[in-house]
């Protein structure tokens, strides 16, 4: 069947697939009876068609022609008509918003006479002609490929000016512009499938995890106007405000534009609630428009996001669809639609984005701070937040300073699609054009990103890589300050402050636990961290990496000498000096976990990457160390490895020099000892590394428990505890029942697993993983996101194998990898406990509480 | 039940596991009624008992004291008597025989008082002194750890001598001679058990592997005596000749000497025949040995090596044992008792030792060349073969030259079990002193490795470092040959031709096609090596490593050039460079094939493989293309990685670069069509590698297929092929069924999957994996055997997968891990194909027909 409905007519159970999400919402509002241009829909699968056979499907032509016919009846216009011109406008709409991503066609249909006829009907000839040149602009543009920048430079008179733009076509393409609006139409729908594989809207979907074969959707609705007059408009708006999740009704409107005019930001607009005090029809138009907006809210059950046309007075609807808004907002509105009695709260769990929370972990300017004086300008409040960084004024340059841990603010006149991937590296974005709805805060918004819209006293000379603003003048590498929720411009650094759980965040948070059945862990090395992460909410450590603190000056010179010790003795002697150092460091993590459990992960590089490789370093330890540079030369060149990360590590050093594995469980084990004394439980859990053999298992616990039972029988204290392994070797995961029998719980090590499952180096994934992205052969970088079909079919075989021996043990994650669906699947895989860095908590646990709500339902 | 039997008593299951070879030799010639003297077999598992707990388990002393009883009764002498002693000889035996390895301990009962009955009741003083000596020495030595070499010093008279001998031991271990013969029984017995984990004994069984925890059964028999004078005498003997396999009584004697005299040999045997020639009892003994080989034939149903001693006339068998042969030998002695009706043909496959196959494969000297004038002199043939190399005389100059791939003759007055490194690493021995039974030949023929040994001619000065023989000197570094099926030692270097397969061993290479269902295959690069493997019976090529082409000099800087281009356009004319010179080599291998299959791998290295490292190398190659060295550094710089093994390799190059897999499939194609235009068949299979997504095998299918077609369909031939893909990752094993979808056969890269499977870097492995090895984690290197547990089960689920979805698909293996074993494991798994580099093709052959055997019964 051909994938093609009028608006309001859609019966099918997937819209959004196959309608997109704009089609979804134009058959909605003609459903519901709401002022909609009418119009079809031609579905996504009509573009996969096209896309794989360069052609139409065989019934498409006749099904088009069909529905302009019921356009005609329904407007009562008659498309290439010279007399009453039916004029349409054809657009994109993917299953996902992709806004400013495809291609748009205002006004087709217009032709040298029909520009005429639509002169002498709306008795309004330069509203005729001005809507022939953005035709033939759109149209050359988009369809026929004449770059846009040329259009600009032909001005004039506007009818000059379509004499000037048909010549420029005809010069550019060769080709005539074409009369017949049914070729026009042709042509333009094929332009809009075509944009779907233009190369920023390919950049889009890898940024946004979008599938690259779903195709967009198009949309051929009868055209309004909001630029035949001051009694016509356009405007967008929301239902609540998107910064903050306030319940206002919130909009911009221009009069005497059209509706590309507002998202472009090339006027900056007027406040939706201005329109109440205008003459003319706005004050009912806005009443009208409330009433939209409340029957639109009932109709999704969330904040709406609407575009609006009002033609010569009269209100038509052209969109509407769930809003975008910041993570504030989000948790928010959520919050309050279930106070509202709108929705339950599981609803409202599964409409919080996980990513999104870290909004909300992220800096804020300090309050005890005051800045005022230091504000250089005030513009729109696009997307909360607080940024401090240094000025770029090329999206490359942001990326540049990125690559080099530099913060930068990038500052535009206005943003357009081409500055996406430096958006996405700057910290904070400010244009000196736009509003609320601007292409910058839309994006901004969506990437979580600070930014100041529509800063007008702001003047950004790009040639000179200058920029003028409160009468100063800033160059590339200065120092700004943003504050996204007020708009103000601040010139230096202002001092930041850490965020706090509370309000309806908190509410969100506490909302988790309730559902979740997943422990959150953090994967934690130092008593600071740990307690950031405890604030957060995480119940425990799930992975203390012991040689994080080797690293810390203090120590590395002994384990240096412990590398180059000639024999256990040596080794012993060194060891001895770590000893009371990482004891300290056990205490400090011990008394921050204020009694939670604690896994403990035994030394795991390979002993080379403790050593200097640098002759300068190695010097500089010789003489520390006291023994010839050529030693340690030596030393370095002996351990080094053709393939270090499946070289000699992890309990391979431990069955090797158990020595190491000893002095490590003294000092744990003393640590426990000394904390428990001053009255805080300490529940520490010891996880052998790289385990690829039961054998390593069974010959290191035994090592393990002898010390620690020693341990403490001296000191006549017995605190319980645990050894268990890392599975992050697929040898692991197919042995999994005969490690079972050794360890007393698992962690799985994803980032190992995925490297020797998929045979990939992480470090060394970057000529081709990309691409492999970009071409769809990864949904997802695989470092990122758990590779299901391989990595978790060998998580699933060791849950299996593993519980098969010791029924219900404690099976971990502590491989960072805790996307949304990731943690899905490694709640349905039965897994105990998951992970993550302090920061990523809060969105873990979100995630946790998501995946038992999918499972329970 | 306490583990100890009277010999000829034992009805267990499982006597080799429980008697150790010995053991069930001595058994059985008893319950035959052959004549042996009384004893009894303590069992491995009592050994093993010992080494875990250090004491003998609880009744283990009782029984022994009832079975001294039985011994005393069938002997009619008392253990510990003065007047008429019970002497016994006390010796290991393990399950599988470990020539030298372990302790013996003869003569044991012997002390001051009995050595005086001894010399009264035999009337020969002497004999009675001696063997006290004798005893003396080797009980200081085994059991009390007296330096073997400290009691040579003490020359003097016997009486003197013994005197002199347990004032040494009082010396050298504070302890005095025990003169109450139970407790040295039981210290003598411990001291057999502990000889089974003595440093020899452990490097033995990890060059055989043997299990480390099988421990050693003691053998405890009442003494006989070669050495009581002229009519007494002592023997090896086998019933075939082990060098040759033919069927002729073998063996050798010494009258008036105790058995360890042949074996040592110190003094030179007469050969077994001489005996019926001589005065005495010799004519008769010989006689009756001659009955005892025909029954232990009859019993074996195989090639036997017995031991025997002649005291006063009287023929005692001390053991009996399947003897050791040579691989000419074993397949001559298989065939053989096929024709003689012995057994059947399926017995004699499953009597080939595969890796003993290798030795009919060695070179021999040219039979075209002449030598007569440069032979030195004539030895023992003790192990045939050819070897050319250079002299060392000690073991670890033999260790040494081999780590620098250096040929090497070891040179030894006479060899002892310290050497078996150092003749491992030799490819001949030669010894001046011992027999065909010395430990020289028994160790040499085990290890397939020529030797001529009692080459009296020969004058070794070890301190000098020179050897003189045939009037002439040389010295460590001069070249010499040995032929170890004539004994001749010749000067210099005697060129050597390549074997065949006829004869016998053609005979077992009919057989082994006759049973196998495996097709063997070969993995090889040249046309050279690709002839060899046709005539060992490949059935077609399993892997052609096209990157090894590309190292030819002529390939290399077009390689280099095309590693260096900036584009895809500037890397198509590099590449054209290289398509005419890689079409040749497929050319050459198509023609060597004559119509067998040919499984080509794509480029499989990360191209940093191809550019030089080194300044010197770097500033040439810059000349020879043309570009600055510092462009070349960059580049090295660039493309160098963490971890080769997991990076920008196998088809992420092809999928990166398509324009490479092109060229190369198109010099494929045109080699194929060239070569069947000379009327020969061609039948390629083109192998994508390092596969971890099946999208990889999709979209590279396509650029082959599109290019294979299109040069046939130019050329207007077409020539059926194969598009498959290396199994060489976890993930392509757990996702087989979807790459199946797109590929016609598998071929599994056990050297990647076991890297990855396991984390083991095979580069890195040497740190740890010899000792998990030696410590029994790994039962053989995972790089030479399948890891069953975990590589052997991916594999499975790879061959469950992809036939799933491709009914009967080839599914081959080509990762050189052809052990038995492993073969007989893919058998079971359903493979079709295993392929190996050429020398290995008829060890396979043998393996795969012992594999369909097993597995049809």
């Amino acid at each position: 069947m051909t994938g093609i409905t009028y608006f309001g007519k859609y019966e099918g159970a997937t819209p959004k697939e196959d309608l997109g999400g704009k089609g979804v919402s134009l058959n909605m509002m003609t459903k519901a009876g709401l002022p909609v241009p009418p119009g079809f829909t031609i579905w996504t699968s009509e573009c996969v068609y096209f896309m794989e056979h360069g052609v139409w499907s065989p019934e498409l032509e006749t099904r088009v022609n069909e529905l302009i016919k019921s356009v005609e009846k329904d407007t009562g216009k008659e498309f290439g008509s010279n007399s009453n011109p039916l004029l349409l406008s054809v657009r994109s709409g993917a299953r996902v918003s992709m806004p400013g991503m495809m291609d748009t066609v205002l006004n087709l249909g217009l032709n040298d006479e029909a520009v005429e006829g639509m002169a002498k009907k709306t008795k309004n000839p330069r509203f005729a002609y001005d809507s022939f040149r953005r035709f033939l602009q759109m149209f050359g543009d988009v369809v026929m490929g004449v770059e846009h920048a040329k259009f600009e430079k032909v001005l004039d008179a506007v009818k000059e000016v379509i004499k000037g733009y048909r010549a420029l076509i005809q010069e550019e393409t060769g080709k005539e512009f074409p009369q017949n609006p049914k070729l026009q139409l042709t042509m333009a729908i094929n332009a809009v499938f075509a944009s779907w594989n233009n190369p920023r809207a390919i950049v889009y979907r890898n940024l946004n995890h979008m599938g690259h074969n779903w195709g967009t959707a198009v949309n051929v609705q009868s055209m309004v106007y909001g630029n035949t007059g001051d009694n016509s408009g356009t405007g967008v708006g929301f239902t609540r405000d998107p910064s903050t999740g306030e319940r206002v009704a919130f909009g911009e409107f221009l009069t005497n534009a059209q509706g590309e005019d507002v998202v472009a930001g090339i006027r900056t607009p007027f406040p939706l609630a201005s329109m109440a005090g205008l003459s003319g029809p706005w004050p009912r138009v806005y009443e009208e428009l409330m009433g939209i907006y409340k029957r639109l809210e009932e109709f999704y059950k969330d904040m709406v996001d609407l575009e609006f046309t009002i033609e010569d007075g009269k209100l038509y609807m052209l969109q509407a669809r769930v809003g975008k808004r910041t993570g504030a907002a989000m948790v928010r509105i959520a919050c309050e639609l279930v106070d509202e009695g709108v929705i339950d709260k599981k609803t409202a769990m599964m409409r919080i984005d996980p990513p999104k929370i870290n909004e909300l972990l992220f800096e804020n300017f300090d309050p005890k701070v005051s800045y005022a004086d230091k504000v250089l300008a005030k513009g729109l409040p696009a997307s909360p937040g607080a940024a401090v960084g240094q000025i770029v004024f090329e999206a490359e340059a942001a990326v540049e300073a990125k690559a080099e841990k530099r913060a930068t603010i990038l500052c535009r006149p206005e943003t357009s699609p081409e500055d996406i991937a430096g958006m996405d590296a700057a910290i904070g974005v400010l244009t000196a054009r736009g509003g609320l709805s601007s292409h910058a805060a839309v994006v901004a918004r969506g990437m979580g990103k600070c930014c100041v819209a529509g800063c007008g006293e702001c003047r950004i000379d790009e040639e000179a890589g200058i920029m003028t603003i409160g009468g100063k003048t800033f160059k590339e590498g200065d120092f700004i300050s943003l504050n996204g929720s007020t708009g103000e411009v601040i010139e230096g650094k202002v001092p930041t402050i850490k965020p706090e759980i509370s309000g309806h965040f908190g509410r969100i948070m506490n909302w988790s636990n309730e559902f979740k059945t997943l422990q959150i862990r953090t994967n934690a090395d130092t008593p600071e961290d740990t307690k950031v992460a405890v604030e957060f909410g995480a119940e425990g450590i799930g992975l203390c990496r012991t040689e994080h603190m080797f690293f810390q000056a203090d120590k590395i010179s002994a384990i240096r000498e412990m590398i180059l010790a000639a024999d256990a003795k040596a080794r012993k002697v060194a060891l001895d000096k770590v000893l009371p150092l990482q004891q300290i460091d056990f205490e400090g993590i011990f008394e921050a976990l204020e009694g939670r459990p604690c896994t403990v992960r035994l030394l795991d590089p390979p002993l080379h990457e403790f050593l200097p490789h640098d002759d300068e370093n190695q010097t500089a330890m010789a003489k520390q160390i006291g023994c010839e540079v050529e030693e340690i030369k030596a030393k370095v060149h002996e351990l080094s490895e053709s393939n270090p990360m499946l070289g000699f590590r992890g309990c391979r050093l431990g069955m090797i020099y158990p020595e190491i594995s000893e002095m490590q469980v003294t000092a744990l084990t003393q640590a426990a000892i000394a904390v428990e004394k001053k009255g805080i439980k300490v529940r520490p859990e010891i996880m052998i590394p790289v385990v690829c053999l039961p054998a390593e298992v069974k010959v290191l616990r035994k090592v393990i428990c002898d010390r620690v039972d020693a341990v403490m029988e001296k000191a006549g204290v017995k605190i319980p505890y645990q050894v268990g392994t890392m599975i992050e070797l697929p040898a692991a995961c197919l042995q999994a029942d005969k490690i079972a029998e050794h360890a007393e719980f698992f962690s799985f090590g994803t980032n190992d697993l995925t490297q020797t499952t998929l045979g990939i180096s992480r470090d060394d994934a970057g000529r081709f993983v990309p691409t492999y992205v970009r071409n769809g052969h990864f949904d997802r970088d695989p470092f990122s996101e758990i590779h299901e079909e391989t990595v978790g079919e060998l998580i699933k075989i060791a849950v299996t194998k593993g519980r098969s021996v010791r029924k219900g043990m404690k099976i971990s994650l502590c491989g960072e990898q805790s996307s949304q669906k990731s943690v899905l699947f490694l709640h349905k895989a039965g897994l105990s406990v998951v992970s993550a860095s302090p920061y990523r908590i809060p969105a873990l646990r979100v995630a946790a509480a998501q995946a038992a709500i999918i499972c329970e339902e």
